[in-house]
This record gives structure tokens, C-alpha cells and sequence, in this order.
């Protein structure tokens, strides 16, 4: 190893001793983490990507892929041509636990996690054998919030293709893998496993989960504040019943935004306010007008905009949150299905203990399971897990043991991979569709997800008059105007596509059949 | 069929029709549903038994057997010597229904369970084949308020037995049926049960529970009424915060009983207060001078007192329920771990508008699997099923078909004859081993459930020093004041012991071991 005076920077060195195919990933996990840690403070001026590839003896690309990636997600800042610096968003440190990133074994011990290893005190450190990095692609943590129950509603005409967004598809459930994973953990699982279960969730699964949340989605994710829950709509009632308690009456949500954030709230007690979106995030200004103390975003693929929050706009709210002493709920509802880069880390990443981080399988696996998790900041723990004893005692355990079973054995990952495959190919089938047989329509929003934002040209049709079309000829739509405050505008068909669920050749001919009721336009 | 005069006898006449084996319990519920029905007037004397079995052709036990079952129950009322006439505690009519014990198939049919095939109207009606009456022993319904969750507690010295009450025995647990069970519902459950559930829980669950609990415990099971939750405990959390959105701040519970409900409840909102229980139930006129308008009660084996309240208090707390416009929620723990004669009938059969009944399989399969049931009465029930909805969705998806599946194909009713049997030979143990090693113990309560009440006398020493004692020797105990505002009475210990969890040779070794710890006395 080369000598130099960056004590920093050599910080870094055990990560690029990683195998070349997971260099890249150990080296942004490494970055993270030293900013995370106050290793790198704030303020602190990064070398140029050229110098930083050669002093680590990697290539440059590797260097800039990480720098954007930690921009992106607000870890770094940077100005065109002028350098890029550590930013002040990150707030890292747990509270009370003895080290950033460990993942604490709660049978007491501690494994080294990839990030940890990278940074472990002391020079030429080797400890850490990274196999907490990833090897795997990005793919997908997900989401339930009711979107998915809307797709129920009876329709007055026959629903033969319904794109109204909320839905995975339910036909890729792995049911043999699942089904034999159960087998196995009822062959293994002690007795007292199947007694009233830990509140916070069966340990196996906290562990296994932890692992994956940290490896996937760049959070602070301590197997100790990891509660397991039903899915993203218990953390959010957990979470409201707690701040109600607390005092709060009201909870910002993004507008536009999914309307189940406001049914979950209002069942305990707290109001919400519609907060504007704008292409970069949440609006800075009317959040501080708001007096409220407590959001729910969805930063990685804002729902339904889909846009991917600025890096600015995540430094803003979190400047926000430790203004006010505020909390953001955080649903990342289908925060790894990206499409065209690596998804942008997790916000709860920059500051655990303002960021109540929350998904599910509801998206990976099946909604039907109820099976979520959520990370909890140390002053909330206590107060969400209770709430969490009294509302059901804790979740079932044997789907528990074999969604842990699934995430140790990479089941779940493959899992991920596949569903990434087929929405991303179903995207690509709607997109084409729509160029086709609605030309002009503009497809907004990152190419992630389960849905996009659909513009469709005002020469199609008055909105009123597209939707009751669409819906005589079969096909279920939704507009943009049912998710928030705002109304249509100039005479253009803004719609929330769903795609998820349906095969290519339904999307084609679903999109046809819109074209073929409204006419050419 | 012979002729006679009073018609309601002749709507008899088909449930004796049924084979000998299930002759005596089709004799019960057609009896149960007509004076639930109103077609035995409340007052209506009934015929002597020698009279009714010489009508019907039946033996004459057949009869005595059906009378004390249904006066202990609450629907008759006798007089040594007087005769027995029809009470006037029933109020069995569902509003708004279309026939009272017609079970409602949410696919929209009615399918025919024997109580309705026996009362169909006009004599001689043979549209009722019976298939709903029971073949079975009456075993288990269940319970889950968190006595065991106590049980987890770590004491200071090593626990070598562990006596205190809550936990079934875990080892009985089927989980190669289960395995296969789950195995087939993942090969023919249809994609679209995977998404998002029925907050009330899955159609074929419901069905399959509103028949089990119609036949075995006595209550008027509607599946349009029944909702899948997570066990009592959130049964309780759930009318908790409907009753506290209603205006209620307190809910009465039984004084000796467990601290769960008092703890579920004020997670909800609402305070509680203890209402002393004597030997026949809960003694009315604390509660008319409570002031609350909701209880919770056990009434089929008094937790922890081990009674099961007497015909005349259940009919005090059904008036006082209706005198205030009130409602009961009973906890049916261990309703049909009866060991001595076939369980009483739940109290919600009496007045199903005013009770909310619970129940769930943590004490017959297993507390982990967080799975139950609750009855709710029409004007609560849109509000219980809203705030189910926005607690979780629902229950988890494939426990409820594993379940469903277990129901109707039998298993489950063998699965409880399984774990009666172990029950009863346990309590057999644990009362010959303290009549052995601490003779002069007193056992009080009826032969059911999972625990008893234990008097030692007081020359076993003080209470303090033999549970000390008995702590010391590796011997968890937990005395009866821990379940209530009972103070130490006359020097007698007062134990719950739970014995369910403890195979006999254990039950017996821990018997004498405290023995051997207190000294002879």
C-alpha cells in the first residue's frame, strides 16, 4: 500500500481491496460511511476524481460513479467544475450503539458489515471480509400503501384491462420456493419460536433484514430499531398513534400524494396537510409555513410524480426536521425497481434518528403476506414497539422465518431480480404503446417503479370525456387529480399508469383500446 | 310422525332425526334456536322431560341432558322440582338478517346448518341434512391475553419449572399437517387472493370458522359478522378504540382477571375498572354502580378463578347490557377445554347485539401463529372492520387458507381432541402430585382449560417465604394477587398454575420440588 497524507483517504483503501465486479459498490458504501461517522466533516473539500483514482489505484470512473451517487443522494454537494465537497445533510451516528454500521447480533455479538470493515480504525485493517457488500443489482424494496385497494373497487363497465397503479403481479410470487422454505423452517424452527412472539419481530429476520436494508439501500439500519410490522401502512399507523401521543395533531403529505397516508393518520387522530411537490421534491416553503412537525415522502420515486428527490431537497427537509424537532416518515415503497443506474440511497441513511425508514414485501413478494419493517430512531423506539405489542402482539412467526430464511439464502434477491426483469420489460411495452397509439403523450418521471405519469394531448379529448371512453370500452384508468389538490389543467389527460401487473400483450392492447374509444385525436 | 299439540315440539322432531351419535347435541341446538328465535316464547313452560321424550321418541337422558345443558347456558330457567320454563336472556335474533343461525355464504348463498334445518318452518321439513351439527367432542377455543407473555420474564435464580399460567403446550403444535396444509393452498390458491386482503379476512376463513364455532360453542356465527384478527389481543385493542371513538372512557373488567386487558385497553384510550367476581360470575350490583358501559369477561372458565359463571349472572349481565345501551366483549380463551362434560355455551348465542365475541387458536395450535376471530355485533361492525383496515389491512393471507383448510377438512377439530387429551392428563397430574406432596391444597375451579387455582394451606409457611422458597428451588409460581386487587387473605397461598406447557413427570418433579423447598409445614 502507498503512503499518503489523507488519513481519510486511506480510510478507503480496504474497500477497493474488494474483488474488482463489487469494487464499486464498497467504495460508495466506504464514502458513505466516513461521511456518516464525521470522518469526512462536513464542509470537507474532496480530491479531484483524477487524484482519488490514482491514490487508491483504482480507476477514475469508479471514483466518479461515487461521487455522483453520494451527490445524488445528498451526502455530497458539488458544483459544476468547482469541486465537490461533504455536505451537512448526513447525520449518521446511532445514538447510545457502539459503531456506525455495525449491524448488532442481538444474541449480543457483532458482525462486521462491509461499510464497517471499510472503515475499522487503524490502517491496512483486515477484518472485514465485505460479504455484507452487495454483489447483486439493486432491485427493489416496496410498497402498500392502498393504491392497491382502489384496484378493487367494482367498476359500473366491465373491467377487462385495468391500469390503475397499485398492484405487482401477483402470478410471480415464487409459491414452490416459498412453500419449501416453510417446510425447512417448520423442520428447524424450535419450540418456543411458535409462543407469543417478540413484538419487535422474530431476531432471525431483524438480522437477515438489517443486512439487506443496509447492503440495498444504503440505510443506518440496526437489527435493534428494526421492528418488523404488517407492511407500510402499520408503521404508518404505529408511527401516527405515537406522535398523536406525543402531541402532534397534524402530518404533512406529499401533494400530489398516495390519499391512504391521510386515511392511516386520520385513524389516530392526526390531520394531514397537503405539502406541494415540485420536479426536484417537496417545497421547502410552504413545509416551514405549515407548523407542521412530522412528513411522509417517498424521496427515491415520489408517489405518483415519480420523480427521484434533488439532492438538495433531502438536505432541506432534514435541515427542516432538526429545526422543528420534526420526524419524516420515509416509504420506500418501491425504492431498488430502478431501471436505468443504481437507485439512490435511502434518505434514512443521512440522519436515522430524524428518518422513521419503512417498506414491505407488499411489492417483491405478494401484498397478501401483511409483511414489512420499519427502522426506528432510538427516542421513538421504545414508544412505536408497544404500540406494536398492544395492536396484535407482534407479527405471525412463520412467515416471519421464511422471509428470513428467503433474504439469507438470496431467494429474496433473486426474487427482486426477477420481478425487476418483468416490470422493466412491461414499462418498456407501455412506453412503446403509448408512442404508438397515443402519439404526443409525454411519459414523465424516472425510470423506475410500477407506474408512470402519462400527459396524453389535449387533442384527444376534454379529460371527463377520455376517462368515460376509456372506461365504456373496458379500461380502467386513473387521473392524476385523485392523488392531491391539484386540478386539470389545460385540457391534457394526466394519468397514474400502473403496469406492474400486466403482461405486455394486455398493455398493448389496453393501450389500443384507449386509443380506438377517443378516437385519433 | 305422530301428531300432537304444541307445534314448537314438533320443530323438534327433525333434529332427533339425526343419527344416535349427534342425536342428544341436534336435540341442543335446535332447542337453543328456537328460544332464540322467539318460537319458545320466553316464560313458555316446557314439558317434562318424560313427556318430551315420549313425544320425540328419544330416551329421556337425551332430554335431561339438553334441559341442564341449556339452563346452565342461560336460555332455560328451572326450579328444583317446578319444572323449566323458557328464560328470558336470549335475544338471538341477528337485525337485519334474513334467518337467525343461517349461515351466510359471502359468495351469496345460504347454506343450511342443523340448528335452521331443525327449525326450518313447517313440520316435517327435510331441507337440513345436519352436516353442520357436530360429530365431535366439544374441545377448544382459545385464548391469547398476554398471561403469556409473563412467562418469558427472566426470574433471577435459573427456572427449572415454570408453572406460571398462559402457554400452551408448543410440542403439540402440527407441523407436518401444517407443512401440508400450506403446500396445498399455495398449489390452488387463485393470484388475485395474494394482493391485497379483505380487511375482514379471507371469505373461505370466515365460512369455515362461522360453522366451527356455531357447532361448537353455542353462538350465532354469521361469517358477514366474523372478522379475522390477530388473536383477542387485538380484538380487544379494536373494539377498545371503537368504543373510545364512541365516547366510552372506561370498560369494566373481572377482579380477579388479567392485567392484559386492563393494559390493551388504556393503549386504546380508555381507563378500566376491576369488578369483583364471587363464585356464580360477576356480582351485578358493582357493575350497575361502575357507571362503565362496556366489560370484558370470561365467562366459560373465569380467568384466573377457574368458575364458570352460572345461568343467572349471565342473564344479570346481558339486562345490565341492555339497561345501558351497553356491550360485553367476551374472551372465550379456553371456552371448549372442558374435561369433565360438554363446555357451556358462549354467551354471545344469548345476545349476539350485545356481546362481541373472541376468540383464537394460540391455545389449541399457537400463540406465534397470531390468528383469531371475533363476532361483532351489526351496529359495531363497519367501525371494528375500519379500524382493522387502517391497523394492518388484514391478516396475513396464507395462515388463514392453511387455517380454512385445517377447519374443513378436519384436522383442526383433531388437533383439539389432541390437545384435550393432553390437557386433562396433565391436570390429572398436577392435582394427584399436590395431593401428594402438599396435601391439603385445595383446587378450585371446573375441570377445564389450562390452569387451576391452588389453596396451599397456610402451614406450608407464610406466602412470602414459599414462593421464595420455591423461586429459590428453581420453581416458578404466580400467585392469584398478581390478577387483581386481592390482598393475601388468612396465610393460604393462592397459586395460578398453568400446566398445559408441562409434560407430567415435569409437573409432578416441580410439585416436589416446592414441597421439598417449603418443608413439610
Amino acid at each position: 500500500m502507498r503512503s499518503h497524507g489523507q488519513a481519510a483517504w486511506e480510510l478507503l483503501l480496504p474497500a477497493v481491496a474488494a474483488p474488482a465486479r463489487r469494487r464499486g459498490r464498497a467504495l460508495q458504501e466506504a464514502l458513505r460511511e466516513a461521511v456518516r461517522s464525521g470522518r469526512l466533516a462536513a464542509g470537507t473539500r474532496l480530491p479531484s476524481t483524477r487524484a482519488l483514482a490514482a491514490d487508491l489505484g483504482v480507476s477514475r470512473g469508479l471514483v466518479t460513479e461515487a461521487y455522483e451517487q453520494l451527490t445524488a443522494e445528498g451526502y455530497l454537494r458539488s458544483d459544476r467544475g468547482a469541486g465537490t465537497w461533504v455536505g451537512d445533510a448526513a447525520r449518521g451516528r446511532l445514538g447510545g450503539t457502539p459503531a456506525r454500521g455495525a449491524v448488532q447480533d442481538p444474541g449480543g455479538g457483532t458482525r462486521a458489515e462491509g461499510a464497517l470493515a471499510a472503515l475499522a480504525p487503524g490502517p491496512g485493517t483486515g477484518t472485514g471480509t465485505g460479504t455484507g457488500t452487495g454483489t447483486h443489482a439493486r432491485e427493489a424494496v416496496v410498497r402498500d400503501p392502498a393504491p392497491g385497494t382502489h384496484a378493487r373497487r367494482a367498476g359500473a363497465p366491465a373491467v377487462r384491462v385495468d391500469f390503475r397503479p397499485g398492484t405487482p403481479d401477483l402470478s410471480l410470487f415464487p409459491r414452490a420456493a416459498w412453500s419449501a422454505a416453510q417446510r425447512a423452517v417448520l423442520a428447524r424452527l424450535p419450540h418456543p419460536a411458535l409462543g407469543y412472539p417478540d413484538p419487535r419481530g422474530l431476531p432471525e429476520l431483524r438480522l437477515a433484514l438489517a443486512g439487506m436494508l443496509t447492503r440495498r439501500r444504503g440505510v443506518v439500519a440496526d437489527p435493534e430499531r428494526l421492528v418488523v410490522c404488517s407492511g407500510v401502512a402499520q408503521a404508518s399507523t404505529l408511527l401516527g398513534y405515537v406522535l398523536r401521543a406525543r402531541g402532534l395533531d397534524a402530518v404533512g403529505v406529499e401533494d400530489p400524494g398516495s390519499p391512504e397516508h391521510g386515511r392511516l393518520f386520520a385513524s389516530t387522530g392526526l390531520d394531514t396537510v397537503w405539502l406541494p411537490i415540485d420536479e426536484e421534491g417537496l417545497r421547502p416553503e410552504p413545509l416551514a409555513a405549515s407548523g407542521v412537525r412530522a412528513v411522509v415522502v417517498t424521496p427515491s420515486h415520489q408517489f405518483p410524480s415519480g420523480i427521484s428527490w434533488s439532492a438538495e431537497r433531502r438536505a432541506a427537509l432534514l435541515d427542516w426536521a432538526r429545526a422543528v424537532d420534526g420526524h419524516v416518515l420515509e416509504d420506500d415503497y418501491d425504492g431498488d425497481f430502478r431501471y436505468d443506474r443504481a437507485p439512490v440511497g435511502a434518505l434514512q441513511g443521512l440522519d436515522p434518528e430524524r428518518v422513521v425508514y419503512a417498506g414491505s414485501v407488499s411489492k417483491s413478494l405478494a401484498p397478501g403476506l401483511r409483511l414489512g419493517w420499519m427502522l426506528v430512531p432510538k427516542k421513538l423506539l421504545a414508544e412505536v414497539v408497544e404500540r406494536k405489542r398492544t395492536m396484535d402482539l407482534g407479527n405471525p412467526v412463520l412467515d416471519q422465518a421464511v422471509l428470513a430464511e428467503f433474504v439469507t439464502r438470496g431467494a429474496y434477491d433473486r426474487q427482486l431480480r426477477r420481478c425487476q426483469r418483468a416490470y422493466r420489460e412491461r414499462r418498456d411495452a407501455l412506453l412503446s404503446a403509448l408512442a404508438e397509439h397515443l402519439p404526443g403523450t409525454a411519459v414523465s418521471g424516472i425510470a423506475a417503479g410500477l407506474h408512470v405519469i402519462a400527459r396524453v394531448p389535449g387533442r384527444y379529448g376534454p379529460p371527463e370525456r377520455f376517462l368515460a371512453r376509456s372506461a365504456e370500452a373496458g379500461v380502467a384508468l386513473r387521473p392524476l387529480e385523485e392523488y392531491g389538490t391539484a386540478r386539470p389543467g389545460d385540457g391534457e389527460v394526466r394519468l397514474v399508469i400502473g403496469y406492474a401487473h400486466l403482461a405486455p400483450p394486455v398493455l398493448t392492447a389496453g393501450i389500443r383500446r384507449v386509443a380506438e374509444a377517443v378516437g385519433r385525436g
